[in-house]
């Protein structure tokens, strides 16, 4: 039977769902994060996310301050830039960039022999300005911020750290986790450019809705 | 430990684990549909895909006939459109469509008090072209179309269902399937824009690769 819900409270009405299904398996979540794991799970209707999702220290706060700063954000594919709420990102006075379709990136990537990703982190670097990151499909971006990070070239405010996939993608994750960067991470093989974006979007709703 | 593959490789060695792990399961999928089932997994690491998939009669061979024929595709949201590959819909001649923002459809909605999604469906069904629908967010889409269906103003080549959530998703996706009208549906609660641009991408691959 198809429900009659207003548009305007769709939305509403699914975080309530959420809710209560979390309620019945007995699952309380930790009232900061809380938002952006109920907006995961509303992203993907996938429950793993409730242990998957890995906060580093004051993740949520330290997200919070950057995106209140007017930080950018940095995509690794147009898909989770197009997922992110432009109206409340220009509210914040922030923007989001995905180099990855860039001419020289491309150029570049091909020379060298390694992903567009690599080198659109490399060019995401050289932008001089507070950076979260949300990374939501190639584990060889995450793989080059660790790099960037180590050899001192990139001081990144958050990393959203969710690609998915089967090569290397547990792996790229263990390194943000390990690096002592502020970081949300999925752990294991889930995640997306619609789980960056979520995440995204939940931070930012916190501060302007 | 991180496993060193070549850019080009990496879509590759996915499907080669995600063929593995499959037949560890004792999974094997039909032959025609495991290109489309495999690059949902690839997509969403979710093996779940491989019971919620529903495909109607011949779903695959109306799809691909309908992209030969340049038919184009319509989303409803601007995610699922950025995710389609746009060089594989150029040298099939299609063009992609979202009317999710536009101003018309937003205005439209808010005097009706509907979704922008069914407005924007309504829209969608006066081109008068052959279309393949790829709706990975809104339920409201999937039942405007088989209303459009049903008014016999639309009749479209090939839809694909693939809403995620909680408020109406599985009662649309099943009005699709009960329809009659081919359809590639993802059956429950799971899906999403990434979903659906990857099952349109699987089909465009059978022909263009």
């Amino acid at each position: 039977m198809i429900e009659i819900v207003k548009p305007m409270d769709i939305e509403k009405r699914s975080f309530e769902i959420i809710g209560s299904i979390l309620s019945e398996r007995g699952i309380t979540l930790d009232e900061e994060k809380a938002p952006i794991i109920k907006r995961v799970i509303h992203t993907t209707a996938d429950f793993e996310y409730v242990e998957n999702l890995v906060f580093s220290e004051n993740a949520v706060q330290i997200g919070l301050d950057a995106l209140r700063s007017g930080c950018c954000i940095v995509t690794d594919t147009q898909m989770a830039k197009s997922g992110i709420n432009k109206t409340a990102l220009a509210k914040l006075g922030g923007e989001a960039f995905c180099f990855m379709s860039d001419e020289d990136v491309a150029l570049e990537a091909k020379e060298r022999g390694v992903t567009r990703a690599i080198v659109s982190m490399e060019k995401a670097a050289r932008l001089e300005k507070p950076i979260i990151f949300a990374i939501g499909n190639a584990p060889t971006a995450l793989i080059a911020l660790d790099e960037l990070i180590k050899a001192g070239k990139l001081a990144p405010k958050l990393i959203i750290g969710v690609p998915v996939g089967f090569v290397n993608v547990v792996e790229s994750k263990e390194l943000i986790i390990a690096s002592g960067v502020p970081h949300i991470v999925a752990r294991g093989r889930k995640g997306g450019s619609n789980v960056a974006a979520a995440i995204v979007n939940a931070l930012m709703y916190k501060l302007t809705r």
